[in-house]
C-alpha cells in the first residue's frame, strides 16, 4: 500500500523519522514524499499541493503535516474517500484534496492504540499521524479509529464572483517558476471564453490585455498570458519567464477578469 | 532490505549514481533518504540528523557521507549495532547514532572487493560506501570488511556541566523553523524541573525567563518558550516563530540553565 | 522496473503528480529520484545531471523534463539504449546521457493510446512522459511508440580544441560545494599530464598555477587544486572551499589548460 507524506518539515530528520515509523509498523509501505517544502505552518499552500498531487495516485493512505496547533486541542483527523484515506491534524489542510475525491466520513483519531508509545508532545508527525497511517496501511479498519464528527475544519479556495462584468478571485498559489495561479476554476473560465481570445485580467494595480492561450509555447517568448493550470485554475505565465516577479504577485491578492471588448 | 542514506550532497546527481550503484548491486534494497540538506562538511548536523532519525527504524544499513577528508588516509568504517549497520567515513560522523543503539563492533573497510571497480578518487560515496551498503542489504557478512579497530574518532554532543545553580550546555542545532536544541537532555532536565514550571536561560547575552512547557501550543502565540525537542533535548521555541531568528542563536553557542527563585 | 525522474520541477506536487500516474499504471514501478533542483528550463544542466548519473543504474526507463518548448510542436521522444530507455522531450535533454550508453534508436512518441486521457496542454510530465514510461516499464514494446526518426535535437558538452599550447574548453557545470566541472575530458588530460604534475588554467581574467592531484585531501587546506571529477571530466576545486565562488566561475565560461614549463 501506497502512503503518501506532505509536510512543511523540509526533507530531514523529521521526514526521515516518519518513514522509519512507518516501515517499523509495515515493511511494505510503499512511501511516497509528495511535498516537503511546503513554507513553514502555510496550511493553504499544503492543501494546494495536496490537492493538485493526491487526485492522480491509485489507492493511498495521504499523511499531511503543517501543523501551527500541535499540541493543544486541535483534533488529529482522518478522512476516507474513495480509493483513499486522509490523515492529518484538523485545521482544514486536507479538506480541499478530501472533497476533490468524494469525502464519505471523517473520524477523530481517538484510539491511542494506535499511537507510539514513547510518543513526544511536539512532534504528532512521527508519533501519531505516521503510525496511524502505517497501520490503516496494514488493514487496520478506518472505522477503529476513533468517533465520527461532521464539525471538522472547513477549508476551500474561495468562490469567485461572478457577474454581469467579469469574475472576481484571487490568487491561489505561484509555482516554482513563478506562474500565478488563481482559484477561478477552468468551468467559470471555459463557459465564457475559448482559446485564442483576449481577456482582460486586473491583478495588483496592473491592467493586463492577456492572450488566453492553451500553452505557453503559444506565446511570444517573454510574454504574459493566460492559459489553465495543470490543477485546472485559471493561471497567469510569462513564457520563459517569471510571472510573479514581474507583477508583484502573491498568494491572496485580487484578481479580476472581464472579457476584453 | 533498508538502505538510508545521509549527505551533504543535495538530492541531486551524486546522490543519484549512488541509487543506481546500490540498485545495480542489489535490485531489492529499499532506498530512503534521510537527508541531503546537511551543511557542506558539517559533520556535526550530520551526525545529529542520524541520531534523530535512525533509531526509528527498523532493521536497515544507514550510510552516511560527510567527508571533508575524502581522498586523504581517513579511513571508511563500518558499525555493527542492534538491528543496524552504519557505513560512512572515519570522523565521527555515525557515531552518536551508532552509539544510541549500542555499538558492538566496528571495522575498517578494507576489503576491496566491494568497492566498484571504476572508482574515482574523490567520490567514496559512490564508489565506497554505496555498493558495500549494497553488498551487506544482500547477505555479505559484516565481518568480511576488514579488521577490528578499536581508535575509531569519537564524536559526542558535548557533556553539559551541572553544579548547584544550574546546567550549562550549548546549541547542537536549529531546525527548519528556528526551534534551538540544546545538548541538554531531556533526563538532565527534568530530574530539576517539571513542565509549567519557569527556567531562566541564558543565551548569546540574553537572560530569558521562560515557561518550561510540554509542547509549543500551550504558549501564547508569538512568546518564546522551552520544551524538550522530539530528538529529547531541551529546545527553546518560539510560538509560531523562528526563535533562533530573534535570538541570533547558532551551533556551538553556549546555554545556561538554572531555575528561576 | 525502475523508473528515475530528472526534472526542473523541485520535488513538489508537479513531481508527485508524475509518480500518482506512473503508480496508477504499474503499481511495480520502483520511483527513483535523481534530480528536480535542476535550474528552470535549464537543459544544459539536466542533460549533464542525466549524463553523471543514468550510467550508474540497472535496466531503468529515466524520464527526464526540463522543456521550455511544452506546448510548442517540439516532438516528445524516447531512445533506446543498451539497458536503458530515456523519455522526455526533443530539445537535446536526454542525448549526452542516452549517446553515453549507446543510442540505438530513436523514436516520436505520437500513440496516444499511452498518454493519458486527462492531458492538460502545459504539463507533458504528467500527462504524456510519466505514462508512456510507466507503459515501458509494463513491457510496452518501444516500437509500439511511434515512427523511427533521425533528425532529433543533438546537444554534446562542446569539443575542447587541443593544439600544440595546450587545450580551452568552458565550464561544463557547478556542483553544490562550488567545485567547478570543466568539459575537457579525463582522456585528453591523462594523455598529457599524470598526477602530482602542475598545469596552468586560465579562467575569468585569472591565471592559475595548479597541482593535479587525485583528490582533495591532497591539497592543503583552502587551497586551489586540480582533480578529475567524478563524472570524468577536468575539475578546478578548493579544499574545503568553494572555488566558483572565489574564482567567479559560471558555466559557459572559457577554460584554458596548459603545461607549466
Amino acid at each position: 500500500m501506497i502512503v503518501t507524506l506532505t509536510t512543511d518539515f523540509g526533507l530531514g530528520d523529521y521526514v526521515a523519522a516518519m518513514k522509519g515509523v512507518i516501515l517499523g509498523i509495515n515493511p511494505e509501505a510503499a512511501i511516497i514524499d509528495i511535498d516537503h517544502s511546503v513554507g513553514a505552518q502555510d496550511i493553504r499552500r499544503g492543501a494546494y499541493v495536496l490537492f493538485a498531487a493526491t487526485p492522480w495516485y491509485p489507492e493511498a493512505i495521504h499523511v499531511g503535516v503543517v501543523d501551527p496547533g500541535v499540541g493543544t486541542n486541535r483534533r488529529p483527523i482522518a478522512i476516507l474517500c474513495q480509493g483513499a484515506v486522509f490523515v492529518g491534524p484538523d485545521n482544514g489542510l486536507l479538506v480541499p484534496a478530501a472533497a476533490e475525491m468524494g469525502i464519505q466520513e471523517v473520524r477523530h483519531i481517538t484510539n491511542r492504540e494506535y499511537y507510539i508509545p514513547r510518543a513526544s508532545y511536539v512532534f504528532h508527525g512521527r508519533d501519531l499521524f505516521a503510525p496511524v497511517a502505517a497501520h490503516l496501511s496494514k488493514g487496520v479498519s478506518f472505522s477503529d479509529l476513533g468517533p465520527v464528527i461532521t464539525d471538522y475544519v472547513r477549508l476551500d479556495f474561495g468562490n469567485p464572483q461572478v457577474d454581469a462584468i467579469g469574475i472576481r478571485g484571487e490568487i491561489l498559489t505561484i509555482d516554482r517558476f513563478g506562474n500565478v495561479i488563481t482559484n477561478i476554476s477552468r468551468g467559470v473560465i471555459s463557459e465564457r471564453w475559448r482559446f485564442n481570445q483576449k481577456i482582460l485580467v486586473t491583478l495588483g494595480g496592473y491592467e493586463l490585455e492577456l492572450s488566453f492561450l492553451r500553452s505557453y509555447g503559444e506565446g511570444p517568448d517573454g510574454s504574459l498570458l493566460a492559459t489553465i493550470s495543470s490543477s485546472g485554475f485559471l493561471e497567469i505565465a510569462k513564457r520563459n519567464g517569471d510571472a510573479a516577479a514581474q507583477l508583484g504577485a502573491s498568494p491572496g491578492m485580487a484578481v479580476a477578469v472581464r472579457r476584453d471588448e
